[in-house]
């Protein structure tokens, strides 16, 4: 039986802005092809003995490559497989999945293709943009500034002359000339810009300025490919909560990073390990005396719990001492 | 303490389009705040004792109802309530979550934006039309059509000049004034031009034809708003697998249908009950002279099982006369 191939949208930044149908189809995979610039935590949902053959495909490789995927995908399809090909961003901007499509239909290969976040959208929200905003721009304009033959991209002056939000992909390397072009065009050289690499890139950065400072700017700060460029009056909007964007250190044991980390997530921080703990439980000092009066014994922790009885094992205390004390914790996991 | 607002795309299409964070969000809410267009199955993903209040906003409603929308937001928040503020495709592609946020921000109640696939994306794909194509299509316009005060989008002879896809949203009211703006603009007449309003419309269109015929073959079949209009080469591809884009009408139980509706969904294709049925267990006819002599007895499904032994207990059967008899069945269920 000839088996079936999905183009997946893996989205853009963390795993977690996948679709659902796309976590489906690779949940029920038996090969995963991947791009270089996914989350690499979706491989996880893949099942443990599904293929994972990485194809990291970069700007500036040669065309070849993208063949050489197609025969891949066609290959795996007719041993039978259900092959997921894992895009980052959506199959069908700037995804190259329209040629990856049409070599499966031309080989009689069943297909799908389930959508995702597009980078052009969502790293300038991750930067607090929305490229589209009331009064401020009615349209977005994506436009791949890489190609072979030329350095910038066509009808410069069009969209110099367009108010709404513009968004270049792949352009870093000629953003000097790209921001110069634009105010030749007769776009305002205090028109807003930004030059984003999202929060999930190997060097994160969010550099913003005007055409005319956006290309020495990007370069002080060093960002490194792929980024995006957004310009228009929204690229000086940053609709990010305050206290959003904001990443915590975490310290403690792996169970309590992992679990404050989710509580983190739910409200919208970002989370990194600081420094991992192994638990040392210090001695603590029980004052007797004072206890034996009665009164009430409050735990705030199931680590204060263990290292009151462990410290009145040692001592040989006689637990029935504690019979006029009343106890109460914090937290479930403590009582 | 202050909760928080969860302004969440829901995505375009059927539920399974959201992603799993802005699942996440629903899942753990107390409140949902949703639009008209979204799949209302996504409901069922918060708990069962979450709120579920609809603002259904439409094009064309006074501005007030988003003032309502964002009082009602800051109000539940208020409230101690972790809100999700459920929009249809993306919350920053002309879903006005920009004004949310600023609000939400103004008031002090914190908040985060989580993407969804937009409709400016998606509908085209479903259509089998990728926004762009490598040699065809370098960059993709979205661009609103529907303001208060005008019946066209500004620009539109920049807009004609370039060479990439356009894609009108809410443009359908005034779809032959923008064909014939577009082409007293330069645009040739015999542009691929596509009118969709995706499968998961209440009357899905996906119509096709040239600047020239297209307003008229969308009058002519009659599509209902909203629905999207894309400009450009890519308007002619229809990138669908040819077994894509068919509904199969199922028959028979609902489990059986589930399963299969499931099954079905897996390798692309959509399913609708067409007839649900009640099992109501024909009588069978059993050979019983033949089967005495022993031989091969395979249940092709466990409904034949049923019915067999139904009717061997009916018949007061001595099981042992099958003694000589072995079983075979198909599908794990039926054995």
């Amino acid at each position: 039986m000839t088996g079936r191939v999905s183009l997946v949208g893996a989205g853009c930044g963390e795993a977690d802005l996948i679709t659902l149908r796309g976590l489906e189809r690779l949940k029920s995979c038996d090969a995963v092809v991947y791009d270089a610039l996914i989350d690499l935590r979706l491989l996880e949902a893949a099942p443990a003995d599904a293929q994972r053959i990485p194809v990291g495909k970069r700007a500036g490789e040669v065309s070849a490559s993208q063949e050489e995927i197609n025969a891949l995908l066609i290959s795996l399809a007719a041993e039978g497989k259900a092959v997921v090909r894992l895009k980052g961003g959506d199959p069908f901007v700037f995804g190259r999945g329209g040629e990856e499509a049409m070599a499966l239909a031309a080989a009689g290969i069943p297909y799908e293709v389930v959508p995702g976040i597009s980078s052009a959208l969502y790293i300038p929200m991750e930067a607090g943009i929305p490229v589209t905003h009331r009064a401020v721009s009615r349209s977005v304009h994506i436009v791949t500034a890489h190609t072979a033959h030329r350095a910038l991209p066509e009808h410069l002056p069009e969209l110099a002359a367009l108010e709404g939000t513009l968004v270049f992909l792949m352009g870093l390397h000629a953003l000097d000339d790209l921001a110069a072009a634009l105010m030749a065009a007769g776009k305002a050289p205090s028109t807003p810009a930004a030059v984003l690499s999202g929060g999930n890139a190997p060097q994160p950065a969010a550099v913003r300025g005007t055409l005319e400072t956006i290309a020495q700017r990007a370069k002080k700060a060093g960002v490194i490919a792929p980024a995006v460029i957004v310009v228009g009056d929204v690229a000086a909007m940053d609709l990010r909560d305050q206290a959003r964007g904001v990443t915590v250190g975490l310290t403690g044991t792996d169970p309590f990073q992992e679990k404050l980390g989710d509580q983190l997530a739910r409200v919208g921080l970002r989370a990194a390990a600081v420094q991992r703990a192994r638990l040392r439980m210090r001695e603590i000092d029980i004052p007797w005396p004072e206890l034996g009066r009665g009164g009430w014994i409050v735990f705030t922790s199931g680590n204060g719990v263990r290292a009151f009885f462990r410290r009145c094992l040692r001592e040989g205390v006689d637990l029935r001492a504690l019979a006029a004390n009343r106890f109460a914790v914090i937290g479930t996991e403590t009582g």
